[in-house]
């Protein structure tokens, strides 16, 4: 079968990889219909921090082809969802609804070498990890496959920078960042009640017309102190209650801390970089740092239904549909940031 | 009239100051009944970031003795609790409940020369800053006077702790230190609902007694890295749901991170001294940081009704009292622990 393989320096291609496979009682095989291209995956074809060659790519749907002996809840044939790390479903941090923290969880590619930009791989606790979109496991329509794969990472990404910031209604709301993830919390932002979004940092005005879309009522083009004195002159109370991290550099988060009021929340989803936080500047204001890798199978079932009757379109994040052939491309539009996020259709 | 005065390198003497008076029409003058010493003045009396000579104190209780022509909810004659910073009661933070944050607000002895361990002192903003015990203004028992006192800050700030934390009925909870202001911490726990309540890096044995009759389930003497081990011993879950960081250094922050389970909160009250939280350590397991300087003035009202009642008696944290002249020797037991914490009776 054909994988997506990262080779170093900025180099992917579609390589001929042995068959998924089940390997334990407790996995599946998916084949896979469609997969997305993360902000996180060109950490790793910048060759910051994988090892090369790997197979690549955490965000797929697709259906089952295989089934192991001990998978019970999941058939042959279902149309289902893949979030970005598997996770068993029993152990106490699934219970609670932290698949992240699963102990028995893992990440495609890295601690098994099947990965989803591809055209199958093995699924790890089939049970626990999959979701389907309907109960009879039946695919559903294709105008919704884009938004559905959201929930694979990007949307639920999002969302959990919102849901752990404890959005209220009514609050301002300041998103630092403008690709896909930081476009998802402002969506997310809107659905939990906040009153006024700002999109701040927002760099790509190729990106203006989505954030608008999702909801946000003001945009700052400014980074850094220019940043915090645009958002000064914009909430009533001159500052945000909530700000959502999605960039993950020191500097963003300097920024984040210089418009959160007294009280509030800075919340990240993005894997810092290079942020150390020194708590006595936190002190006096009481602001809280919450956030942290998102636990997507978490949020799927809760997130379905919104998806379902298209309530919401997150899926609007990818503005272009690529062919698995063309993964190369893909790659390299993101890394120069034609686009917001590639579709990659599989089959 | 006499008043504490922090005189540099750990000396502190009851020096003749000018009687406080009335300056602004919002204020009042509090005749001092009693006073507490709190960590924080520990601080000032080792050189820490105070300029000498400077009055010093900020728990203290006592009668309204004069009015400001603008003062409409506070009468000459009203037995009050003075909260450790004064607020306006009327700004943005105010009306939020983080009377910290008042942008009128300011501290004992270093935004105004008054301060707490003194026969008076002048309050500015007496409307938005003290506190009846009773609607009509009415003396307490005796017996109550060192709890309420504890509303000043020690309690309310340990209260702050675990209310940040946002403590669930059921949750594993670990207090760091073994100061007023953790064993506080250990009643507020219990008060919310805690079901296991460890103290943990509980050196002074001396204090073992009171941390048990605040509701500790369990004292670990260890610090650091044998703390961490001796709580994954200890709670089914092998990690804390919270832990609430009393202590304030790097170590202990480092212990906290250790201790706390994915998902879980750390939440803080003491100024951090040199801690720097490095986010990626974080990130995987979704640890929520909280906490700041407490709102006392935010929390009195709530708390009252259990202190007038006994159901709490927090007051317990004052080891020992001390005649105002005998202020230096107070401070000596407290830098040399040789007490939990000292209740100076000014008259």
């Amino acid at each position: 079968m054909k994988a997506t393989v990262y080779h170093g320096n900025a180099t992917v291609s579609l390589d001929d990889v042995a068959d998924a496979r089940l390997v334990d009682p407790t996995d599946a095989v998916v084949s896979i219909e469609y997969a997305g291209v993360c902000g996180s995956d060109l950490w790793t074809y910048r060759g910051q921090g994988a090892v090369a060659p790997s197979r690549i790519g955490h965000e797929f749907v697709g259906t089952v082809s295989q089934i192991g002996s001990e998978v019970h809840d999941i058939s042959v044939g279902d149309w289902v969802i893949v979030p970005f790390r598997w996770s068993d479903g029993t152990c106490a941090n699934c219970r609670r609804g932290l698949e992240t923290s699963c102990v028995n969880g893992g990440f495609w590619g890295r601690h098994i070498p099947d990965a989803g930009q591809a055209q199958a791989a093995r699924v790890p606790f089939a049970d626990g990890t999959l979701v389907k979109t309907y109960p009879d496991g039946r695919r559903p329509d294709a105008a919704l496959i884009p938004s559905l794969l959201t929930l694979s990472d990007v949307f639920t990404t999002g969302y959990h920078c919102a849901v752990s910031a404890g959005i209220n209604h009514g609050d301002v709301v300041v998103i630092i960042g403008d690709g896909a993830v930081g476009l998802s919390a402002i969506l997310a932002a809107k659905m939990l009640g906040a009153q006024y979004v700002i999109n701040a940092g927002s760099t790509h005005e190729n990106h203006h017309d989505l954030a608008e879309a999702f909801g946000a009522d003001e945009i700052i083009t400014a980074r850094g102190e220019q940043a915090v004195e645009a958002v000064r002159g914009l909430s009533a109370d001159n500052m945000a209650d909530i700000v959502l991290e999605c960039v993950g550099s020191a500097q963003s988060f300097e920024t984040a801390i210089g418009m959160v009021r007294p009280g509030g929340t800075i919340s990240y989803v993005g894997l810092p970089h290079g942020v150390s936080i020194d708590l006595a500047k936190l002190f006096a204001t009481n602001v809280t740092i919450t956030g942290g890798i998102s636990p997507a199978h978490h949020y799927i079932a809760q997130l379905l239904p919104e998806v379902l009757s298209g309530s919401i379109e997150p899926g609007k994040v990818y503005t272009r549909e690529y062919a698995l052939d063309d993964i190369a491309q893909a790659y390299d539009d993101l890394d120069h940031r034609r686009i917001i996020k590639p579709l990659i259709k599989v089959r």
